[in-house]
Order: structure tokens, then sequence, then C-alpha cells
């Protein structure tokens, strides 16, 4: 069988207001939809996606800054990725995990030569809550011990552990489904727990609170610690320095172990193969998903140290699923590997961050006073807003949706979370589509400007 | 962008060792599998799939007597499926579950209409683990009660609450990380729990039994009863007459949610769209997976009712994932429907079904001995292999693993689950093919004669 592949397919539906209709309706009629009260919300019908773009179906254009979640680091539609998922179908769409499948195989290997020193394998899931129900599971049978510390002001799925483990509103109507988490403050300068003056004494400070949790809470009941190595929508936290080797050290001391969350940080985002890999330090356990193959089909998984696969070498572990290594997502996720290297994502990433994002960033900070910091790394950004700089008082309501919605009408789609305005178009954006971008965002901080308080 | 897609290329592979090899070694050194200790495993590298069958590197052929994991309900490399994704893949991979898309909705929309009359809305998740999560979540916002009751001898999947709903072995060495969970008894005429001496009684007393179980967990404290409608892995029981419609009845009595979890038994594999309308019962979430696109991409799902999609539409749902309705996985589910339509998929079931398999089985059962008893329904059947008919003393061991061996060494890959041999061919089988097979299993249950103890 041959058949021709058309990538600009989608483009006949640009005014097709008949297929917009039934788009729209659909989804109204028959799709429950994440996060959301269903009669309240008025999804977008997405026409056609392409590198860093999007259209709805009336041909509207929008950059995409959020890259649908942190997810899409190689854009929309990569010929790359396409090409890849599209010969993988025809080769073998998917075969069960007890069977040994060569881009399974091939997938965790590159993963593994791009992780740590001591990684030893891959265990692939679905996505990335499930990276982290595995990878605490895999952390409670090495350790024998319950307990796992995580920190407010994260994100780490939504089953039943990682949503527990998550440290911000959407655990609150779900309970602690999983009993043996604990919450911990994390380094946050701007809005210090610590009262510190400086970004070394906040790490200090954190780092103090954390071995005050852990001898509080019992050092020989806990199994790990995890954390967002860069934290994502709860605030694009860079950790100061010190802070991760420090916590490193706190897990060499209790025996307790790191796990990364970098289900968001990975692959490239922080101009990094990995997160960690920015900060000196080695994690026991990496989960990961999106970035590994941009989402284009569904997949996680969890980097696993020597130490941790060899507790189950005799000793079986307990927990699998029927999509574990699927073939068709890690045929997408070895093209990854080989367009990062052909297009040089990770430098890109770093020359661009370093050229063009900071120094406009603080650029737009400092002639815009809702804007209270800046902070980020590698593609991975965020504008802390506030209506008042003395106070912190964020910016939010009216305000805060006027802002977005000023960045949507001229074309940017944005990552709006909380208070802030963050930042993470996919990897492949050009230089000139950054500085555009990054102009839309300085002219709707007018609009945030407007609604300053302060003096 | 336009390129030929070869459904042919794995053949290349066969009788190519250092192929093989590399597939080995990379699985050795660096996947790390499901339900395993990972120094007893030897996976077998496949090197293609078509139809019911699959071939190693060697070029040596199985017939998939288990669609691999009663996933592939479609077959291996179905031309449809594969045309679908790749079209998909060069239409748009992906795109965030916040927006509208053409595929998501116009999957839901063909799920909802082949379902319950009052079913509304469609909640897709990456696997039937995540779908159950989900639907237990919805049941206890929906109720505002906390506990869920569960059957013995089930499989619901394997993050945290997942794991603690399954009634096996495989919960075991994971607690019971949600604390919600409390088991009862399903019908087992084979081993009953009840003394019973009929399918009538067996459904009676174990409609009794769950119905003390309510009364004693207390009523009001109970937001659902989830159960495999006919279940798998545990061992294929197909409820005795009466007793899903008992169920329904203690739900409506004591206004608990009735969860049907489908993720094997949906999608054509019972002889109907989804196993419950076998039943003349109407749930009020059902759970799928696997067959919804045969597993060619992750995905899975909860099928809504009204009542409980209104509970959602002013509140909001507290869960979701960045892929949910992936456009891949989508594309791939409305394909499905539409190959089950042409090719009459689900009439085929019921007449290979009836015409070759139960017959069939019934002779086997009455030739072997070793056979306790044979049960199932549509594609989906069991043999009881016993060491003694009079004490139903399971055959175990050596003598099990002999009979398992038997049947791949003669080229058939058995389900193999318990001390069953059982039965989950690709729906889209051939008759040469089924009495092929079972020829194999009829051969290879000489094998478990030669251990039968008994009389």
């Amino acid at each position: 069988m041959a058949d021709y592949i058309d990538l600009d397919g989608a483009e006949q539906a640009f005014g097709d207001t008949d297929a917009q209709r039934a788009v729209r309706e659909n989804d109204r009629n028959f799709v429950f939809h994440s996060w959301s009260a269903q009669g309240q919300i008025n999804p977008l019908p997405v026409a056609k996606g392409e590198g860093v773009r999007f259209w709805d179906y009336d041909g509207t254009e929008y950059l995409d800054f959020s890259s649908q979640l942190v997810n899409l680091n190689l854009g929309h539609q990569h010929p790359g990725l396409v090409r890849a998922i599209q010969e993988q179908a025809g080769r073998m769409a998917t075969i069960q995990p007890a069977m040994a499948n060569d881009v399974r195989g091939e997938l965790a290997k590159r993963i593994v030569e791009k992780s740590f020193d001591g990684a030893r394998s891959v265990f692939f899931t679905n996505g990335g809550a499930e990276a982290n129900e595995y990878a605490v599971r895999m952390a409670r049978h090495h350790t024998g011990r319950q307990k796992v510390l995580a920190r407010f002001r994260s994100y780490h799925g939504s089953t039943a552990t990682a949503i527990t483990l998550t440290g911000e509103a959407r655990r609150w109507p779900n309970g602690t489904p999983d009993a043996g988490v604990v919450h911990f403050f994390g380094p946050y300068q701007y809005r210090s727990e610590f009262y510190s003056e400086s970004p070394e004494q906040e790490a200090e400070r954190a780092l103090t609170h954390l071995e005050h949790t852990i001898q509080l809470e019992g050092p020989n009941t806990i199994a790990a610690i995890i954390l967002e190595t860069v934290t994502g929508t709860n605030g694009i936290f860079v950790p100061p320095p010190g802070y991760l080797t420090g916590v490193r050290e706190l897990c060499d001391r209790y025996g307790i172990v790191l796990i990364c969350d970098e289900v968001m940080a990975g692959f490239g985002r922080t101009g990094e193969w990995f997160a960690y890999q920015g900060f000196d330090v080695k994690p026991d356990l990496v989960t990961f998903a999106k970035g590994v193959n941009s989402g284009y089909v569904p997949l996680g998984g969890v980097v696993i140290s020597d130490e941790i696969h060899n507790t189950f070498v005799d000793k079986a572990f307990p927990g699998g699923l029927t999509y574990s290594g699927h073939p068709l997502a890690c045929a997408a996720g070895v093209a990854t590997f080989d367009i990062f290297e052909e297009e040089g994502i990770i430098e890109r990433v770093r020359d661009l961050a370093a050229r063009v994002i900071e120094p406009r960033l603080r650029e737009i900070t400092a002639k815009h006073k809702s804007v209270g910091e800046y902070r980020g790394t590698g593609m991975f950004w965020a504008l802390e807003l506030v209506a008042n700089r003395d106070s912190r008082e964020p910016l939010a309501g009216d305000a805060y949706n006027a802002v977005i919605a000023a960045c949507k009408n001229a074309g940017l789609w944005p990552f709006a979370a909380g208070n802030r305005l963050q930042i993470a178009p996919p990897l492949v954006i050009s230089e000139e589509d950054l500085v555009r971008g990054l102009e839309i965002i300085d002219a709707a901080l007018d609009v945030a400007d407007s609604y300053y308080t302060g003096k």
C-alpha cells in the first residue's frame, strides 16, 4: 500500500462556516472538558497548526507562546515528527510491552544516554501524571518508606497520587487520596517565605526549612522528595544557586530518593536536555512527558538510576500499563532526538534566551510598573504582574483578564497562569517571531499598567 | 509534502540477526518492564504484525489469540487504522484539550450514539487506568460520598486509585493507596462463594451478598460500584441471568453510581458495542480504552450520563490531562467505528461465537478431563484448567507452563492468566484461523491431561 500524505490539508477549512459549526456543536454536545465547569467554557475551534502558529476556522492566526500547555517543543506539525509517525504507523503501530520492540529500545537508549551519570533504564508511561505515580511507587519500594515530600506551588498531574503531590488549588477539591504526601515550601524570592534578602539566602533558608521538615516528619519515614526542577505552571521558579545541590545533600544524608519532575522542564525547554543538568545535580528518578515527542503521541516515562533499577532485578515491580513503551509514541521520540541534533535546538534555545528574551524582558520590566519581576531560563519565563510594586499585590480579575485578552486580540496566545504572563513558545521559534511576540506582550502590558494602583 | 507509506517495511527484518541482537540488547540494557523482575524476563523481539498474526525476527509466525493484552480488536496493522493515523498526523497530530477539535468531537459523538439511553458526553483519557480514576472521581463529586465498592477477581489499572480498585494479586504489594475502596465477591459459579447450585441462584445470592455489604458499609457512604461488565484477565466471568439488573436496582435503591469498566469488554469483544448492552442494564459511567482504536494510539475515556454531566455544568470538574482527547488517537477511534460498520464486526463476532467457538469449546471440554469448565461470550472465552475435576484444584506451576509452551511451540500465542487458557483473538479473525487456533489448543490440552491427577 502506498499513499500521499498532505501536510496542508487543513487549510481548506478556513472560512468553512459549516465545518466550524459542526466542530463547535460536537464539542458542546459530546466532549467533557478537563478542569472546567462544562457550561461556562467556549473552546476555540482550531483548524490548523504549523510551526509556532495556529489558526481558527476564520483564518485568524495566533502566535503560540504556550506551546499548547508547554507540550509542543518542536512546534505544530513538524515534518520530521509527522514523517516518523506516518512511517511507524505503516511499520508497526503497536505491540504489547512484554515484547521487545526496536523503537522502544532505541528511544530508551537515547534518553539514558542524555541522562545523568548512573542512569540505567526507562519505564515508559502514557503521560506525566502516570510517570510521577510510578516514580513514587519505585521510591517507596526501593526505600521501604511511605512518605513523599512535595512542594507547595507545584503541579504533578491529576491521578490519585499525582494530584496529592500537587501543591496548588487543583488539589483542593480532591482531598488527600494518597495519605503519604507532605508539602513544604520551596524558594520563591519575590514572595519569600523565609524573609530572605538575596537568592543565596533564599536557597539557604529554604534548605533549612526542608531539613526541619524532614526531621519533624521523621527521616526514616520519607521515601522521596519530588520537585519540578524548574517549576512550570505555578510560576517558572528557577532554583537559586545552591538549592538543588543542597536538596541532593539532604537526600543523601537521610537516604531519601530525589525525583525531578521534568514533564514541562525537560527536553530543551531550559536550554538543557534535562533541566537538572543546568544545576550540577544528579537525581535518582526523572519523570518526563510532553517534550519527549512534543505530545504528538501520548508518552511519558521515568528515567531510573542504576541503584533503583537493581531493586527490581529479582523482585517484581508492581505496576504497569498496556501502552507502556508504545511504538508509535516512541518513534516520535526517536525522531525528536534526531531533530534536536539536526536543528541544534539546545544551542538555539540558549542563544535566543541570552541574546533576545532576557534583555527584552529586562527592558519590559523596567518600562512597565505592573511587572513586579521577570524570571526564567531558556524558553521558559514568567512576568509577575502586580497591581502595586510595593505591596506586591497580584494583578487579578478583570485587570488580568484584560491583559490576556489584549495578547489574544493582537494575535498572541499566551501561557496565562495565576497573576502571571508566562512565556513558553515552541523551541523552534525564529528570532523574528520571538521579537514580534515580545512586542505584543510589551503593548499588552500598557493595559496592565492602566490598572496599576500603586504610586 | 508527499510521501509513500509502506505497510510491508518490517518484513525485511526477517533473518536479520544484527537487528534482532540490537533489539534484544537495547531492551535488556535500557527498557524497564511492567509487572516484572527485570532480571527474570526475556521479551520476544517482534519484527512484524499483520491481521491476526505476528512474527519474530527469525520469521517464526504466531497466531495471536491474546490480541496483545486484549487490545488489538481490529488486529495488527489494519490498513484503515494505519491510513487514519497517517492522514491525521499530516493534518493535525495534536492540539490541547481546551481547544475544540473536529475528530475529538466526532469520536465523542460516535461513542455517545452507540452508548446507553441518557449518555451525554465523553471525557477522554490516555488509557483505562486513568478512565477508572476519573470515573471514580466523578462519582464521588456527584454523590458527595467517598467509598467505592469493587469486586475481588478484577483488574482496573495500576495508578493509585485504579490499583486499589483491583481485586487480585497485583494490588497486594501496593497496599491501599486509596483508602475509600471496599471489595466484595461477584458471581463465579464454578467456585461459588455462595454454595449455589445454579446460575440463577448464584446471581441471587451474589446480589444478597452485595446488598449486605452495602448495608454494613453504610449506604450513604458509598459513591459507586465499579465492575468489569464481563471480567477479563481474572477469568472471563459472564454475569449470570439477573445479576447486572440486580446490581442496577441496588444502585438505584441506595443512590449509588454504577460504573461499568469496559476497557477489555467494550468495542465488540462480547459481540455488542458495549458489553452491558447484552444484559439489559443501563450504567451511569462506562470506562473504555484498548478496543476504542485497537490501541494504535493510547486512548481511554469515560462515557458520562446526563445526570452526572449536569453535576459539572456550573461546578468545575477537578481533573484533567494534557493529552485528553488527543486528535491522533481520536482519528483512529473514528476510523474504528467506520471499520466496524464496513466489515460487520459485531455480526461476525456473534456468528463465529455461536457457530464456531462455543461448539468447539464444548467439544474440547468434553474431551479433556483437565478442562474443568469453559465459559465466555463473543470473542472472549476461558478454559478453566484443573488437575482434578472433583476437587477443582487449579492446574498450576510446571503443568500449566507446559500447556502454554505447547501452544507457543505450535504457533499460537495464548492469553494465559491464572490457571486458565483464555481466548481473545482480534475480532477480524477468519473462520479458518479460528478453527486452526482452537485445533492447536485442543492438542495442547493433551499436555494438560498428562498432568491430571484425578480419576
